[in-house]
């Protein structure tokens, strides 16, 4: 493709409009909005509403103003974007809390099943997570199978299949449906980590059965850096399943300050302490701008990138890790390079940022609500310049690497 | 004390001038720094900094550029205000999930010991969670007592004692020394919650032998709504006890992305998500500024400003349930009313913001930063008409109660 011709698509472009809605710095191509959305324009203004207005000078009364719905009402637009019902979803706590919470709940549903079945190389803190679990819970087990195995793992011991939706290195997808109902069928839940999935690819978690699941807020839903998590519990479990993590906001009665513990019905007994409101802002406003954009136009973009990412990169004869077949991947594409970190560095200092991803992998995030045919086209020609000179090589690149 | 004589004292306040660093309302006499402090002024500055220029100009590389470190570099200034050694304090999560993480770890560190010992009328939360770990743990028990039988329900099964060092309804203290040693005699590690004493009373874990600790950013240390809470574990005990919420901010090599947990040695392993730097921002900016205060002009004031409240409520008959002993107590004052939730709503109503805790208790924050001798002379004025009067029952008051 040529730089007319990205031109061309990028005035075409439907969700065009949306790029004015951030605010990124002139000189930077963002390709790594899959680790930290950048700031939606909006964020400014809510965040000091709600410094001078709600916390200055409304204070405690802003609990009852607003604050202390946050979770559910941002929990229940979420919900819109992954395709679950209103009530099932709250926003609250990291990632990593949300998935012990879930892992520990599905353990207890059951006390026939004590495994929790995962793949090798699955987000690093999901594994890390399930390790503590099963620390806690008596006679769990934690069963990690490369992902080819995952089928012939699962069994009548299965408590809990525990999949992230999009890989992070690779883009690679699960078929959500397919593996959902491979749970169901030996009686197992299935919990889905949506993190490098919501905001980039169709999620449709009520229509394809699943149970489960938790995300992040800071990456494609652009709510700020370590933005509150989400929690998703299908309406059938939520009277079948607690919080282990039974903190005072999920109790069914909060302000009663009584001595024992009564969970919430539906969805709010999965919040657990006082969750923070300049993060909720922040996160409201990306979640708000998501709402905004039609969910096919994002998918046809994310393919239509995809499609001129791996071009670039076959003309520049790298090796392309992600799935060609878009139903098969999410939204960012890595490729192997042996000297992927240097590589990385040297992009980051021409304004170019994408991420490393040990041991060889350059990942670069392709985000349909900002980024544009000529960034990439652009990207694509200092990437080949580098190649080209070598220069990536000649440096000494001391940046350290950034949080994903 | 008249107002003349409450002007004076103003006049003469060593701590005068921290309320000009606080942005509160004219129209306000704020007596609920103790549920939700107050807005620095320097935290719009931060917070926009961190919005404009972090988050919106430096993207992911501000991870690199002070956020990665920000949970023990607030950490370690938080140690100050409570005598703890660099290294044994983290920012992270909220009170109720470190409240989790410690008990958890707690209960395995010593397998013939299986029994958590609290306070009833604790703070909730800490007895839900309590609720929550033994629900996990195997074996596990909660004994909850009241506090005249603590001493007698320690035994050689206790794990854990878990006290809240100032109540949150009467501000009654324990003497933190000797009930560490009570603790330490049987053999069990002694948790501290110092959410309602932290920023309000001298507080030294190092010298009174305090093993573990948690507590509240958002109260006396101003660090916004839903602020991080804190975590603080003795150097002695760090490689002995596990985090159960084993995410990948507390792995040794977080980035290094490897299958297996393994802990951070010292105080990073405490932590487990991302955190909200939105969150940490705000909760740098109050714990700076209470750095720059003098902690025993902060006491000194405090007993002072409870003398004063304390006398108005006795002119006006009100019952102080809180110790008159200020080695006893902590920074608010309660006093029991029939009318509590209308006398409450209708000093809200005049301004004067205090709150009420069931079922009959108005509770007053006494905040040596930013409350002058006068304010509370004008507070007790409006309380004292409206006793006299019985405005507040004359009135239908609709708003709901708000959070501690």
């Amino acid at each position: 493709m040529t730089r007319d011709e990205a031109r061309t698509l990028d005035a075409a472009d439907p969700l065009r409009c949306f790029r004015a809605r951030f605010a990124l710095p002139n000189d930077v191509i963002y390709l790594d909005g899959n680790s930290l959305g950048p700031r939606p324009v909006a964020s400014a203004a809510a965040i000091d509403e709600l410094v001078q207005h709600q916390w200055g000078e409304r204070l405690i009364r802003s609990w009852n103003e607003g604050w202390i719905e946050a979770p559910q009402r941002i929990g229940d637009k979420i919900g819109r974007l992954i395709g679950a019902m209103p009530g099932e979803v709250v926003a609250a706590d990291s990632t990593s809390v949300n998935l012990f919470k879930l892992m520990v709940a599905a353990l207890k549903r059951d006390p026939t099943r004590n495994v929790i079945v995962s793949e090798a190389g699955n987000f690093p803190t999901d594994l890390y997570i399930a390790e503590g679990v099963i620390g806690c819970v008596p006679d769990a087990e934690l069963r990690v199978v490369p992902r080819g195995h995952l089928a012939e793992a699962l069994d009548e011991q299965t408590a809990l299949l525990l999949l992230t939706h999009v890989h992070y290195k690779t883009a690679e997808r699960f078929d959500m449906a397919a593996w959902s109902a491979k749970a169901r069928a030996v009686g197992a839940l299935c919990l889905w980590d949506l993190s490098h999935s919501v905001g980039a690819v169709p999620i449709n978690l009520e229509g394809t059965g699943a149970d489960l699941a938790v995300g992040c807020g800071y990456k494609y839903l652009n709510g700020g850096p370590g933005a509150p998590a989400f929690l998703y519990v299908r309406t059938q479990w939520q009277d079948k399943l607690l919080n282990p993590l039974s903190g005072w906001m999920g109790h069914r009665a909060p302000f009663a300050f009584g001595d024992g513990y009564e969970p919430a019905p539906g969805i709010q007994r999965w919040l657990t302490g006082t969750p923070s409101m300049l993060a909720m802002a922040a996160l409201e406003v990306g979640v708000d701008l998501m709402l905004e954009a039609d969910a096919d136009q994002i998918a046809d973009k994310s393919v239509a990138l995809f499609n001129l990412a791996v071009e670039t990169g076959d003309s520049l004869g790298l090796e392309c890790i992600s799935p060609r077949n878009p139903d098969q991947r999410g939204s960012h594409i890595s490729f192997r390079h042996p000297d992927a970190y240097a590589l990385c560095q040297a992009l980051i200092s021409r304004g170019v940022i994408g991420d490393f991803r040990d041991p060889d992998i350059l990942r670069f995030g392709l985000t349909p609500l900002y980024l544009g045919y000529e960034d990439l086209i652009r990207a694509g020609e200092i990437l080949g310049d580098l190649l080209a000179t070598g220069d990536y090589l000649a440096r000494a690149f001391t940046v350290r690497r950034a949080v994903t």
